[in-house]
């Protein structure tokens, strides 16, 4: 196959996580290898920056920059929430035309896959040629196709590290407590908890996810059982959660005292559930919620190796497939290999699988209506890495003289 | 001074800290090297510990489970918010006649110097020989006498990796986002997420402390002043702001759907913030509030070197002058060395000196109604250490075409 020369263009999109500029500097530096691609360009907030002819040049950057960038957490090229009209995508392609973009290489979620399809389809209407890669981000891991997506890891590792120190935290000051964690679709972040449990009777003790059907009835009831076992309550609850109408239960609520439903960036699905407790299990009660935020998705100096190391391999591998040329578009997924030692691959699936439609947990990584199996945390372990230590005392006790 | 012979006793008291184990490692390792304390025994929940003699022995704990112990987050002993009566004062005191303790070191803030004060004005009416020391924690910074308070250099780390982190997120989505940090009394702990601001124009560019008369008109304007010029805005609130009757905003507003008005464990006051920003500048803003919440005091693998190496030396210290003996009682202090380099020195000063008042933020911490000084920075900066990367691109532009 003839090499296809020309310059290539990154853009980022969609909610931030730890390891994304992993992908971004992954795609710079193996664009910079070869010969076929001359420039590399960076799009300022992802589509909206090709819109408006707002590119830089990465190619230019020094690989120290590079490496800073590829550790700091967020969008270094700046992202965007925003799904192109049919005009929208026209205006892209003469941008692209003008610049001999022969290769766009967008990092995002499923949305972000969308916005690739849809220029993929026009560019190959109007025949233009040109390669386009969708490469995998989000901290929700709700993406099809792919084993797991890169900046769960790290997001789930935070996860992790905030419930293994509110477990000692409940254990030293015991309480009721509900800690809300981000995933709209999916329980994958928020399932990520159970790998807090370190010794018997470690929370979190109850963890709601979006996959079952949740009502505040049923909530009160499980509380109540743990706490009269363990004197104590620690919750994992996902934004997620929804009632049997499908609704979720911040949309549903009179949560908020100016009647916001957003889910993010807002105690209130936290504050209502604390709410509930007091309201039905007595005032009296030491009950508090914390709701995490985006300290999950964009906390400095905390990340998963693996998931750093792999984020910056899908990102080499876009570049790799797509100077192959055998596959004109795609989106990079990640395969792993059975055996009990993780080992991941890497490989290429059509953008429409992964635009769009996200992907709940499968059942089999659930148990009961409030816990996850042992098999999920067998799927996740290796993604987050050796977490920080929790020991106990072995509380040894004196005999008493009084 | 004839050595004072018997048993010591450790407890934990008040809010947890990363460190305040380190602490409570320290105390056991140093009274164990000499003859003098015979036994090392632990309260489960301080004085409440100690009231129903529930009394561990610490030093049977090996080497390997102590060192784990100390880089476990929260009280390994577990804690308790108790100011004891004088009767309770009383019961405590048989409790530790009947097990000969005569070194008693209580690890808190200045609710439990409090504790150990009533405690030794007791034992000393009783005639009962005991060496009562005061180890000091907190987050809060707030410890009169003291340079700082171990437990706040690695709570202040945590906030200012949320910043960095959240800095990141507000430049790849810009909005306007309002992070509340701990800290009732004092505005320490939200001052240090000025660390954070590592390139022009990086937030947080507001700070919002309890030594400021807080208005919620001034914040509005000083917030659409900002987002004016940077086009987003971050923003840090200390929980503990309040209006010009010196009433916290919490408790003087109508902002949790069930009338809660609790500092910490709810999203409240920062939902509230927002709310007031989208109501007077328009609700099409995108404005999100994130509570750090128990995070700041508990997340498990974060802390600041410097800090974790002072909160063990306090607990080293205290045994050390206890043993001694020419001060029976006391709290340990950390006194800064004058000069461009950071150094530290342990000293002691009266419980009556630190028991029950707060320390606010001196004057020339402050810069305006919303910002630190750089003498503010000079302080924390080595309480902290080296902070994760934040880096920017160079944004070299790619000239227009079109």
């Amino acid at each position: 196959m003839p090499q296809l020369v020309g310059n290539a263009l990154i853009g980022q999109s969609g909610g931030p996580t730890c390891v994304i500029n992993q992908s971004l500097v992954g795609i710079v530096e193996t664009a910079l290898e070869g010969s076929a691609i001359r420039n590399v360009y960076g799009a300022i907030h992802g589509i909206a920056g090709v819109l408006d002819e707002r590119l830089i040049d990465l190619g230019r950057e020094s690989k120290e920059v590079l490496e800073a960038i590829a550790v700091t957490p967020c969008a270094a090229l700046r992202s965007v929430r925003k799904k192109p009209t049919r005009e929208e995508c026209a205006k892209a392609l003469r941008v692209f035309k003008a610049h001999d973009i022969r290769y766009f290489f967008y990092i995002g979620g499923n949305d972000t896959a969308e916005t690739a399809f849809l220029l993929n389809e026009l560019a190959v209407a109007e025949g233009y040629e040109m390669r386009l890669f969708h490469v995998p981000k989000t901290i929700d891991n709700d993406l099809r196709v792919t084993d797991h997506c890169p900046g769960y890891g790290s997001a789930a590792r935070f996860v992790a590290s905030a419930f293994l120190g509110d477990n000692q935290d409940n254990r030293s000051l015991p309480g009721i407590k509900v800690d809300v964690v981000m995933g709209r679709n999916a329980g994958w972040l928020t399932a990520a908890s159970a790998l807090a449990r370190t010794h018997p009777g470690d929370g979190p003790h109850l963890i709601y996810l979006p996959e079952r059907v949740f009502s505040a009835d049923a909530f009160v009831a499980d509380v109540d059982r743990v706490y009269k076992e363990h004197g104590r309550c620690l919750i994992a609850v996902s934004e997620g959660i929804h009632g049997a109408d499908g609704k979720s239960v911040i949309e549903t609520k009179e949560v908020d005292s100016h009647g916001n439903a957003q889910l993010s960036g807002s105690g209130a699905l936290g504050d209502w559930l604390a709410g509930e407790i007091k309201q039905k299990l007595g005032g009296k009660l030491r009950v508090r919620a914390d709701t995490f935020g985006y300290l999950q998705r964009s906390f400095a100096g905390v990340w998963s190796d693996v998931d750093a190391a792999e984020a910056r391999e899908v990102g080499r591998t876009a570049v790799r497939v797509a100077l192959k040329g055998d596959r004109p578009h795609g989106s990079i997924v990640i395969l792993r290999d059975p055996g009990a030692r993780y080992r991941a691959r890497y490989d290429v699936t059509e953008l429409k699988n992964v635009a769009k439609e996200t992907r709940p947990m499968e059942q089999h990584f659930l148990r009961g209506d409030n816990d996850v199996s042992p098999e999920f945390l067998e799927y996740v372990r290796p993604l987050v890495g050796q977490l920080p230590v929790s020991a106990r005392l072995s509380d040894l006790p004196v005999a008493r003289k009084l």
